[in-house]
C-alpha cells in the first residue's frame, strides 16, 4: 500500500472548509490533514472548541500557519478555504515553498483583467501574481481534467458557476445555441453560499419565509462563466436569488436553439458530453432534478424541457453548493492531480 | 349609513376561501358573510370545528348551498373559492338566480378555446357557458377597472398571472419590448398556491430544504397571461417553481427592450402606468421587492434592474398569493363592483 | 370626536418596535406616532430607508430624541422598544418630563433585587431608580388591569413570561397546584425573540433544520415569572428553546395537581379566570393551541390535557412573541391606561 | 475475505426503508440487498422509478416478496421497514422460513399486554405470536448488546424511545433519580418521524412556521420507554411535538435527583455507563447537543444542566430519527448479530 498523501487546510472553520475537512478525514488515500487556524492570536486551539460534535478522540488540533512547519510534516498539497484576499496573498507564498494548491476562493479563477476588477486585488508582487494567474487551472473536472492533473495551482470554481457552466457547455460545444437571443440563468442558492459571517442579510428572520434577488447584473461569478463558456459581453444574464434553505443550488437556464430539435437529440447531446464523467447525472427527459436529490452528494444533476416549437429550452441544474460547488469538487480535483479515480473519497 | 352588503362564500375552508372569509368578516361595508359548506353530507357544521381559532362567539356556522336560501338571506354577491370544475358548474346556476359572482378559480378566465383546453371542461349547457365565458371580466383591477365595475361575473386572476401581467403590461403598452427575443418569467411560489389537498408533492418532507421546477411549458396560467398581454404563441416562456415557504410569489421576469434606455425612463414608465393605483408599489430603482415585503398585504410590489447595455431588463414582481393573488384581489374587485374605494377593507 | 392621543416610539426599527409602529399607525384613537431614531449620528432619516415597504406617501420620518420637542409636539405617552440598558437610562428622564411610559424591555419589570442582578444595571441616580422600580406596574392586563389603568410607568412583560404566567396563574389562584413537585415550563420561541442583532446564533444556517435549548437555569424571564406567580425558589424550572421559525412561542407547562380532578373542572378554572378577558382564548379540552393559531394576533391561546390519574396536567400556551408577547400587549396596556376597550386597534 | 451477507428489505420506499437501503448498499460486509415491493400489483419495478437520483447503473430493481425466492437468493437476514400491522403478519412467516429479522416497526417491541393494546393487533396465530413476542429482543444496543447478538428477532426501538431511554437509563441504574417527583420528557421531532403518508398534518402549510404538541398522554412509544426503564405507571410524562424540520429529534428530559450532586458526578455517571459505546456522545457539562450535530449520523448526543440546588436536572438528548432512531440503529443491531464492530458501515 502506498504512503498516504499529507494535506493541509487553511480556513477549516468556514462552511466550505469544515465540509472539506470532513471529506479529507475519511478519504482513503490521505493522512489526517493539518488544520490551520486563521491567526495566531487568541483563537480556538481545536476544531472541537468550535464544533462540539468533533470532540471525539482528542478532537482535531488547529495549528498556526507556518510553511516551514508544513514542510516538516510532509505536507504536499494545501487547500485554501479562505477569503479571496487571503488566498490572493497566500498562494504566492505557498508556490514559493513548492506546495501544490487548490484554492476554493475566487482569487485565481479569472484570466481576463476586465473580469478581475470585481475583486479589487492589491498584489504585493504583481509579476508573480500575473504568472500565477496565467498558470492557474480552472478546476472544473468535466471541462479541464487533463490540465488539472498537471496543475500546481487549481482555482476551484464558484458554486453558481459550476451549476451554470455544466448546464450550458454541452450545448455550446455542439453549436446549437442561438447566442444572439441571449442565455439567461435564473439561479437560486441556499444561505451557506453567502458565507458564515453573520449580517442583516443572513439573519434567520431576514431569510425565512422569503425569497430575494440580489447582485443583479453584478455578481462575481459572471466572469467565470463568461470565460469558461467563451461568451461575448451581454450574451449572459445571470440573476442570483437567496433561498430559505441552508444549502443547495438550482439554476434554471433559458437557452434558444438555433434550429428545431427534438428532446432525444438534446438529451443525447448531454449524454455524449458527460459520458464517463462520474459526477454529472443527466436525467431522462422530461424528468427534472430538484435540490434535494443532490444534497449531501458531489453530483451535478441536469435535466431539461423543450418547448413544442423545438427551440425554447429550459435547463435545470442542481448542485450542493458545499460539495460539487466547493469542497467535493476540490476533492475531485485532488483526485485528478494525484491520478486517483474521481470518485475516491466522495461516495 | 347605508345598508350593508350581504355576501356568500363557497369553499370557505380552502386556503383562499379562509383568507377571503377573514377579509369579509372585517370589511366595514359588509354584513357577516354566509359560509357555504361544500356538500350536505357529514361535513363540519361550523368553521370552528375545522379551525379552533375561529371559535369565539359561537364561531361561524356553515350552511349547505341553496340559491333560494341565499336569496331569502338577501345575498347579492357570491364568492366562489371552489375548484374550477365546481365553479364551472355553479356559475350558470348563480347567474340564473341573478347573483353577481366573483370566481377565484380558473373556470372563467380564458376567452380563447385553445387556452381553455388545459381545463378540460364538460359544460352541461354549452350555449350558456359560451355566453358566460364571453361576458366574464378578467378581474385585474389595474387593467380592467371599468369593466369590472359593471360586471355580473368577475373571473379573479391566477396568482402567478397577477405577478407576471402587472410586471410586463406597462412595458408592452409603452411599446418598448423587443418581443422577438422573447419574454421569460421565472416564477417561484409558496406551497399554499398548490392548494390544501395533501399529496406527495405538498408533504413537508418533499418541500423543505428543497426547490423544484414543475409544469414547465404546461402551466395553466400561461393562457391568462398570453390573453391579457395579447402575446403571440411562443413569445412567453413561463417556469413555475415550488418554494419551501407557506405563501408568497416572486416572479423574475426577463425582457429585452427594443431600444437603449436609462433606468429613469423605465421607472417612469411604471410610475405613469400605476399612478392612482393603490395596490401596486413601484420600487425606486435599483431597489428590489422581496417576498416578505408584500406578505399579509394586498400589494403587488415591482422593481427592476437594467443592464449597462440599456436593453436587458430584469423585473422582480412580488405578491402574497392568497391576497393580491386571490382573496385580496377578490375584495378589490368587489370594491370596484360596488363603487367603493379600492383600499376598503384591505388595510 | 375626542382629540387623538399623540405618542412616540423609541426603537422603532427593532422587531418589536416595528410591529408596534404598525399597530400605532392604524390605531383609531391615535395621531401618527413620533418615531425616534436611536442616535443623532449618520442614521436613517426615514423608516422607508430601512424598510422599502414603508415608502408610500413620504414614508415615516425619524427624529432624534428630544424630550422638549416631544412636549411641543403634544406627546403624552412614550413607548420604549429599546435595549434594557437604554430603557433604564431613558425612563427617569421621561418621568422627569412628565411623560407616561410603556417600556417593552426588561428594565423595570422586577421588584426584587435578587432577580434584578441578571440585568446588571448601573443607575446614575439610584434613589430615583428605586422609586421608579417601586412605582412601575407589571403590564400583564389579565392580572393587573386596575393598576395599569393608573400607572405612569408600565413594564411590558417578557414574551416567554407572558406565555407561562397566563398558563399557570389560574391554577395557582385556585390553590390546586402541588407546588412541592415543581412546575416545569418547556418553552420554544421563534428567532425574532432573540432580537435583530446578527450573530452566530441567529445566522440562518445555525437555526434552520435545528432545535436547541439555551440559558437553562439562567434565563432572565425566570425572575418575572417567579415574582408574578409568587413562587418559592426552585419551584419553577424553565427551559427556553430556539425554534426554526421567525416568530411565535409555545410553552408546554407541566404541573401536578394536589388532588384528583376531572378535565371539566380544570377547564372551568380557566374559563372563570379569563371571563371577560378578550385576549385569552381557552380551548375546549382536549383541543390544544398551535403556534400558527395565534400568529399575527394578540391572543394568548391556552389548552391542556389531563392524565388518567387526574393529577398530571400538561398545559400548552401560545402567543405571537411580537404581539401578545410585546407590541400588541403594549397597545393593550395603552388601551387600559386611557380607558379604551382592550380590543381597540388590535383586531 | 469472508463471503458477504445477503439481506433483504421490505418497505424500501418509506423514509426509514430508503435510508436503510442507502446504508446497506454501502456496508462493506454486505451484498447488494434484495428490495421487496409492497405488493405485486401495478407498483414501481425499480427504486429509480420513484427516486430519479437512484437511477445510475440500472437502478435498483424491486421484487415481490417471496420467502422461497429469498431463500434461493441466499438471504439470511430480513429487514422490515413496514407498517406495524404488516410486520406483525410477516414476522411469523419469516420465522417459519428460518430468517433472522430486524423489524423497524412497533410490532414486536412490547412485552406487556397492557402496553400492546395501543397497537390493536389481530394475530392469526396467537400462540406463535405470543412465542415470538417473548423471544423478540428490544434492539437498543447500549442496553441489550448480548441478547441482540443471539437474537432471531430484533425489535428495533422507536425514535422517540431511543432518545428518552438513553438519556435516563444511566441515572436510574445509578439509583439517583427521585422517581416520586416524576420524570418528564418534552420531545420534539421532525416530520419524517410522522411517516410518508400525505395528510392534513404533514402538509407543508400545516407544519411550516408552526409547532404543535400531539398525542399527549397517548403516544405509542410510552410503553417501550416504561418497559425498558422499568418504571411504574404514572412515573413518566411524555409529550411529543411536531417540529418544522424534515428530520431530527431533541428530547428535553426533566429529572429530580434524590440527593444533592455536583455536575461532575452526573457527567461521570453518563461517561461510565457509555464507556466503550461508540454511538453515544456525552457532551462535557454544560455543553448541550443540538439537533444539527447528530443529523446524518448514527450518534445519540447527550448533555445536561444541573440547577444550583444540585437536584433539578435538565437532560438534552438528540438523535437523527432516521438513523439512530431507525435505520442506523438497525444496522448497528445487524453488526452485533453478526459479530462485527458496531461502527461498521455507519461512518
Amino acid at each position: 500500500m502506498p504512503a498516504k498523501l499529507k494535506t493541509a487546510v487553511a480556513g477549516a472553520t468556514g462552511y466550505s472548509g469544515l465540509e472539506l475537512t470532513r471529506l479529507l478525514l475519511r478519504h482513503p488515500r490521505l493522512d489526517k490533514p493539518a488544520l490551520l487556524s486563521r491567526e495566531n492570536g487568541n483563537q480556538a486551539k481545536n476544531l472541537a472548541d468550535l464544533f462540539p460534535a468533533f470532540s471525539g478522540n482528542g478532537g482535531h488540533p488547529l495549528q498556526p500557519l507556518s510553511w516551514e512547519s508544513l514542510k516538516r510534516q510532509g505536507v504536499e498539497l494545501v487547500f485554501l478555504a479562505t477569503p479571496h484576499e487571503t488566498s490572493r496573498a497566500l498562494v504566492p507564498q505557498a508556490a514559493a515553498h513548492g506546495f501544490r494548491v487548490i484554492d476554493l476562493s475566487g482569487a485565481w479563477r479569472l484570466k481576463q483583467a476586465e473580469h478581475r476588477v470585481v475583486y479589487d486585488f492589491h498584489d504585493t508582487d504583481s509579476v508573480t501574481a500575473a504568472e500565477l494567474t496565467e498558470k492557474a487551472v480552472y478546476g472544473l473536472p468535466e471541462l479541464n481534467a487533463e490540465r488539472i492533473a498537471n496543475a500546481a495551482l487549481v482555482a476551484n470554481p464558484g458554486c453558481y458557476a459550476t451549476s451554470v457552466i455544466l448546464a450550458v457547455a454541452p450545448l455550446l460545444k455542439a453549436g446549437i445555441v442561438d447566442r444572439q437571443r441571449g442565455i439567461i440563468s435564473d439561479s437560486k442558492s441556499g444561505v451557506s453560499g453567502a458565507g458564515k459571517e453573520p449580517n442583516a442579510r443572513t439573519h434567520f428572520v431576514s431569510v425565512a419565509d422569503n425569497l430575494s434577488a440580489y447582485s443583479v447584473f453584478g455578481h462575481r461569478h459572471v466572469g467565470e462563466i463568461v470565460e469558461q463558456l467563451e461568451l461575448n459581453p451581454g450574451e449572459l444574464t445571470f440573476t442570483p436569488h437567496l433561498l430559505p434553505i441552508p444549502r443547495g443550488i438550482l439554476s434554471t437556464v433559458y437557452v434558444y436553439l438555433n434550429r428545431r430539435m427534438i428532446a432525444a437529440e438534446v438529451e443525447s447531446c448531454f449524454r455524449q458530453f458527460y459520458a464517463g464523467k462520474p459526477w454529472v447525472r443527466v436525467f431522462a427527459n422530461p424528468q427534472l432534478p430538484q435540490i434535494r436529490f443532490s444534497l449531501q452528494t458531489n453530483y451535478c444533476d441536469l435535466g431539461f424541457c423543450l418547448a413544442d416549437d423545438g427551440q425554447r429550452l429550459v435547463l435545470v441544474s442542481c448542485v450542493d453548493n458545499l460539495l460539487k460547488g466547493a469542497a467535493g469538487q476540490a476533492v475531485q480535483n485532488m483526485n485528478l492531480m494525484y491520478g486517483w479515480k474521481e470518485e475516491e473519497g466522495l461516495q
